[in-house]
């Protein structure tokens, strides 16, 4: 990068760690435990989301904000699930940046216990930008293969947990989970990790709950 | 974007397209047909390399540039097949630019053949920075879905050709190949759709016969 990138890139980041700063009081203040999904394309975010909406259904209130470049698509499969959701879309930015999320915080409903913020398919560019969430998620899905955390270091570094998914595939598959769970962890040694095959249902139980117990510990004020 | 960040990025493809254009002059001059593969992390860019290293060995010269952000791993596997390869890390950066491959470009043998430069595993950022290459492929895997064209419109729109890969999974997923081919032509018209599975060596022989044809218009000028 020029001089004039890196100080373009700096000023960018300083804002929008000032408005992540914002939304995060904000949300705690109002008890939502937000969570941002980053991940390749097609890692399972969405269906992920669509088998959590199903878990939650009558339980917790959940709501989706939908980061794209273009179309509605993902949107329509969680409202589908009877689940509200936003669609923000980029327009052709690689990234989701907190003042996009910071527009819909105000439709967002009062009585919300969790708010999923589903990132643009992109396992660079979104590792970088807060977007005021409380826990961070990177998907790894099986097909993508069991040596890529070293190779997006940073997606791994920021994130709370790893959840690999598709773990249905791994029998028609040189991918190893435990592989790729030790090279996440030497990133970053307190990531939890889980294996989910969200299309099966397998895995499910355990993540559910790891957003549960994290949404109790916010609103006991230990967060 | 900011009025500041959009100039600046304008001023950062102005660059690149200029050194684009200079690689691809040189290269066109020394009859080396160079070809951008762009897709997702894990689509299996590095193994459709392998495969087409096995079937060119002996019958036409290639060499990788290899575009990271982290880690020699996929030059390394490209070297134990016998073929000449160049890791680029970018360190951070989500996309290959004109200018690192042409810090390459001094090293390539004399009488090469093909070039593929593999971008980092992004269907975002490298689709909108040329990289003087003659041909762009753009890789979709099965288990990434059907519906990614649309979504990330600007990878499709920039290639010329569209491999889907891991065509050995599609019978344990819910993809349907022609449906993603419908999808991307109606984005582009002219792309050149090709089926491979290169683990199992399926499409191989008429992905490497259109690399061997652009080379022949290359040289007789006709590219």
């Amino acid at each position: 990068m020029t001089r004039k990138e890196v100080i373009v890139m700096r000023d960018l980041l300083g804002t929008n760690k000032q408005v992540a700063a914002e939304i995060r009081k904000e949300l705690r203040a109002r008890g939502i435990l937000s969570v941002n999904l980053l991940s390749s394309p097609g890692s399972g975010k969405t269906t992920l989301l669509e088998a959590l909406a199903d878990r939650f259904r009558g339980r917790r209130r959940m709501a989706v904000i939908e980061g794209d470049i273009e179309t509605e698509r993902d949107a329509e499969r969680i409202r589908a699930r009877g689940v509200p959701a936003w669609q923000i879309t980029t327009g052709g930015a690689c990234h989701l940046e907190a003042r996009m999320v910071g527009k819909v915080l105000g439709e967002v409903p009062a009585d919300l216990d969790l708010l999923f913020i589903e990132n643009v398919g992109n396992l660079v560019c979104p590792a970088s930008f807060d977007l005021g969430e409380e826990l961070r998620c990177v998907l790894l899905s099986s097909p993508e293969g069991d040596d890529k955390p070293k190779k997006y270091p940073q997606a791994f570094l920021t994130a709370d947990a790893l959840v690999l998914t598709k773990t249905d595939l791994i029998p028609h598959l040189p991918f190893d989970p435990a592989k790729a769970a030790a090279e996440a962890l030497s990133i970053k040694p307190e990531l939890r990790v889980f294996r989910v095959s969200a299309l099966r249902g397998e895995g499910m139980d355990e993540l559910a709950a790891y957003f549960v117990e994290a949404l109790a510990r916010l609103r006991s004020g230990h967060a």
